[in-house]
């Protein structure tokens, strides 16, 4: 058993796993060309911020390989031109642009298409080993936190296959598992796409971490009948007060620790803060086809015709949340003046509160 | 548009709607013998404690009608095995061994076999009558609370086709339609077997109800951005201090209305009351099989042997619970000692608080 990776450079070839085909088929693909790395992208073949820019990175870094020139200023344009193409494969992914851009930056005083092409490379691979490491730094305080406590309930996947490794709300259970710290994980099914019961359940059985399936309306009656004692989620936005945008459902857990008094982690890297955002009234909660709702698996299980409202996200007012986890140390209420100190503090090591 | 009736008795015959086919076919069956009534009852086509019993009832009364003979006592004899026959299709339903057990009691007093038999009918008739008008009492009584309320969510289907008409959480919104008073009602798919998806949605569109399809995870957030003024919802088991058991996720629902600041309402009838069960604590709760998780309409959507927890009902606890609504009235707070006044009080009519 082994934590699942969702990407591996290996032997200067990248390797993706193939989300799409989870749970029943676990296969590993390799993308030759940029218009691979666009195409799985697109299909969602992989997915998750951090994992969708590192393997755009790395789809810049094949790339920029094969163009046959030793004028700089000639490399400079096929390497604009292929950073367009790819970050046009996800528009509204964040991750997607800054990787981009930082592998373009890199090799601004690159005297060489050579160096320049090496260059690109490392700085994939860099970015590769950086978001591991963020991730199992936010695993060790997850860690932290969660000591003396060891039921702990999920939404949604934000696990090693979103991330370079361990994933950020998953992190605990991973880095638990090297550490030898047992959890019994309960996942929420994550109604409409299922990305818990395809997902996380698959990486954790993978990993050999004790994990348990409910759909969503169970969390109430399971918080109470099998003790759970915390509850973590990702994040896919943090506005500046804390109100934190992530899958839809997680306010429902959110209200539901709460009432429990049990307490709830947000897990995310600090990339996954807007500070241009005051508070969670000014995100955007992006709607979704009506089809997800009235189908399941392929199948309609609604009447033809059925109006449905399907918000992608949910956003989780600050006041619910025990703590926000990063790697650049736990963040603690009072959210608007201490998610400030991380990004002005110059070491950023630690905790804050 | 018209209220969709689960059970009919048309010239003689006993016509039902074939629930399993719903929501793609509309499909309304004969049940000619009492093995067809046997079989509709074990294969789910009728569900719905109500109309399970008024199922049970009528199939009893068409089954006795054939018997062939003049001699009152084998002609009692017919009829206990008959009702233990059609008592044993589904032994867990209370009402069903309720209304078989009237049935039976009905003919105490016969003094020839024609007259028994056409008592029984008689019998099966009052049943289903005194249930419609239970319903539609309920419903008047759920009106007056949600006077000035008309968004509203509810879970699962405590609705016409689970009664003789109107239903009870549903009550308020067909009785509405009747009076010209218009809702909004947001019904949660109810997760895992899709009750709301699959029935209320369609129950309420063949009434012409405005309704909306959400999943379950999506209550909070809807909530909050469509401003749901109430939550309404039916209810398996009322222990004797107003806990309530019923579908797994109303306790989601009662924990969010609170959270929102907003009445959370239970719609039964009073035999839902269980007098013997102190509290919730005594309640106990159902497990189905992991298949009914792992897979949602027949496609598998977690990994091969996923472990799950699976419990049919949880129990909300009586102090989420704003005014419990029953065809004697409403009881608000102090359930312990309201609950019992309904039952000792006489008129039994006008509003208990």
């Amino acid at each position: 058993m082994a934590i699942p990776l969702s990407i591996q450079w290996i032997n200067g070839q990248l390797i993706i796993l193939d989300q799409q085909k989870l749970p029943h088929e676990t296969e590993y693909i390799a993308l030759n060309t940029i218009e691979d790395v666009y195409d799985a992208i697109v299909t969602l073949k992989v997915r998750g911020a951090p994992a969708i820019g590192i393997t755009a990175a790395y789809g810049l870094a094949l790339a920029v390989q094969r163009h046959d020139t030793e004028t700089l200023e000639v490399f400079h344009h096929y390497v604009k031109k292929d950073a367009v193409y790819l970050g046009s494969s996800r528009p509204t992914a964040v991750n997607l642009v800054w990787a981009l851009g930082r592998l373009q930056q890199s090799i601004g005083s690159a005297q060489t298409v050579a160096a320049a092409k090496a260059q690109i490379l490392a700085e994939a691979k860099r970015i590769h080993e950086e978001d591991e490491k963020a991730c199992r730094t936010i695993g060790g305080h997850a860690l932290d936190l969660l000591e003396g406590r060891s039921r702990v309930m999920t939404i949604c996947n934000a696990g090693s296959i979103a991330t370079a490794k361990y994933g950020t709300a998953l992190a605990p259970f991973h880095l638990g598992k090297e550490l030898g710290r047992e959890f019994e994980v309960y996942a929420c099914e994550t109604r409409p796409v299922f990305q818990g019961a395809r997902l996380t359940v698959w990486e954790l059985q993978q990993a050999g971490v004790d994990v348990t399936l409910i759909t969503d309306s169970m969390a109430a009656h399971t918080i109470g009948a099998k003790g759970i004692e915390a509850i973590i989620v990702g994040a896919d936005r943090i506005a500046a007060n804390g109100d934190t945008a992530n899958k839809i459902g997680t306010l429902n857990l959110a209200i539901l620790a709460a009432a429990y008094n049990i307490p709830f982690y947000v897990a995310a890297p600090v990339s996954t803060f807007d500070l241009q955002i005051p508070d969670g009234k000014n995100i955007p909660i992006e709607e979704r086809s009506a089809e997800e709702i009235t189908h399941s698996a392929g199948q309609p299980i609604a009447p033809n015709g059925t109006k449905v409202f399907n918000p992608v996200f949910d956003v989780t007012p600050a006041q619910y949340i025990t703590a926000i986890i990063t790697e650049k140390g736990i963040i603690h209420p009072d959210y608007e003046r201490n998610i400030i100190d991380v990004f002005t503090t110059v070491s950023g090591k630690g905790e804050k509160s």
